[in-house]
């Protein structure tokens, strides 16, 4: 068995939400799955700067399907939904729309909880172990996987990057729902989605973004990750 | 910056010392490195069978540096010491061998704490924050690295693979010594050794080899990680 041989769903009919929609990790993740023709529901949690960052988003070259904005809970209409929220606001904002995150939805947790001092980022202590643990605590009804959380922002949201070239590790206990995530990262040009554990692996995954931070400090590179042999 | 243009340094007088040289890991990792032309130390609880293992080592096709054998103090006379023991049985053998691991010698923990039950593998709580942290407790005089933890036994062992291409990361608080770990894992062929922060960092990394066995049971491969821009 290798990685092109399994077979993901077909996500093409699938609107993608995009809880904190105008963060930088946000606004980039709805570009490019914009730019890959995924409709996409930008959330804020004001509805006005929600449409002005999806008008912001449809004016940026290579957009194949128009985006629509609104607040959090517009973009919690979208068949997946993920969370992309700062570290500090994510109990809150994942407890209060979680009247919307039920009967199965596919939630996406892409948040690291990270802390910084004069010695640059470090892994910060999660009660439940993790931002995507504390998201299934959260959302029993709903089916949560973590994913997308070493993508660059900068080479997400920059024009003139053709190709995200790097792998997108999705955790899930559910695995149709880590399939139909999986399959997501792979309609982003130069993604592939690859599933890498049981949510209760995916804190260090989370914390392993303070690695390639400092990757990036020593090298001054935008750095992912790929999966060797595969 | 790019990584082709770090300089890092000559590193091929050094001998590297494997404590627990008769393990998977620790066997393969001297394998790799006496094909690479590096002179390495095999150390063993007994004698006797690292004396063993050097000679098995020293018979597989494709060793450019015979090794030799003996007991754990005898690898600690080395350079750079890698510790490639058990989780089970890690501080209490980087404790006994505290005394040898003096006056700045250079030591590369590459220890996984990971627990097994039905669901696969998971990260084990360490209460010095990781296998490194917890060498280093145990080791105030020595310069602790973390690197080494997600290559394959497998691979590393195979006489037939003359490549095992990943990156090594390689963290640690003591520059020098994290750069002469960098260049040793540059000599090991298709390995490069890119250095992703300090040691505060490496319970993430350790623990992400529970996410790559989680990628090996559902693709059948044998995974590893490049790092992406560099």
């Amino acid at each position: 068995m290798s990685y092109d041989q399994i077979e993901l769903p077909d996500v093409s009919a699938l609107r993608v939400g995009i809880i904190g929609g105008t963060g930088p990790q946000g606004r980039g993740l709805a570009y490019r799955f914009a730019r890959a023709g995924v409709r996409v529901l930008v959330g804020s949690r004001s509805t006005e700067r929600g449409v002005q960052a999806a008008q912001e988003l449809n004016a940026l070259p290579g957009v194949a399907a128009q985006a629509e904005g609104g607040d959090n809970a517009f973009a919690c209409e979208a068949d997946v939904v993920v969370i992309a929220v700062p570290w500090e606001g994510h109990a809150a904002t994942v407890a209060e729309l979680a009247p919307l995150l039920t009967r199965g939805k596919v939630v996406v947790d892409c948040v690291n909880p990270l802390g910084f001092d004069k010695q640059g980022p470090f892994a910060l202590p999660v009660p439940e172990g993790s931002a995507a643990e504390q998201a299934a605590t959260l959302l029993p009804e709903a089916r949560v996987c973590a994913a997308f959380h070493h993508v660059s922002a900068v080479l997400l949201a920059d024009p003139e990057v053709e190709r995200v070239d790097l792998d997108v590790l999705v955790l899930g206990d559910d695995r149709e729902a880590a399939a139909q995530v999986q399959a997501l990262a792979g309609r982003i040009a130069g993604m592939r989605g690859v599933f890498a554990g049981r949510l209760r692996n995916a804190g260090q995954v989370e914390a392993l973004t303070a690695n390639l931070i400092a990757v990036n400090k020593r090298y001054k590179v935008h750095a992912g990750i790929r999966v060797t042999d595969l």
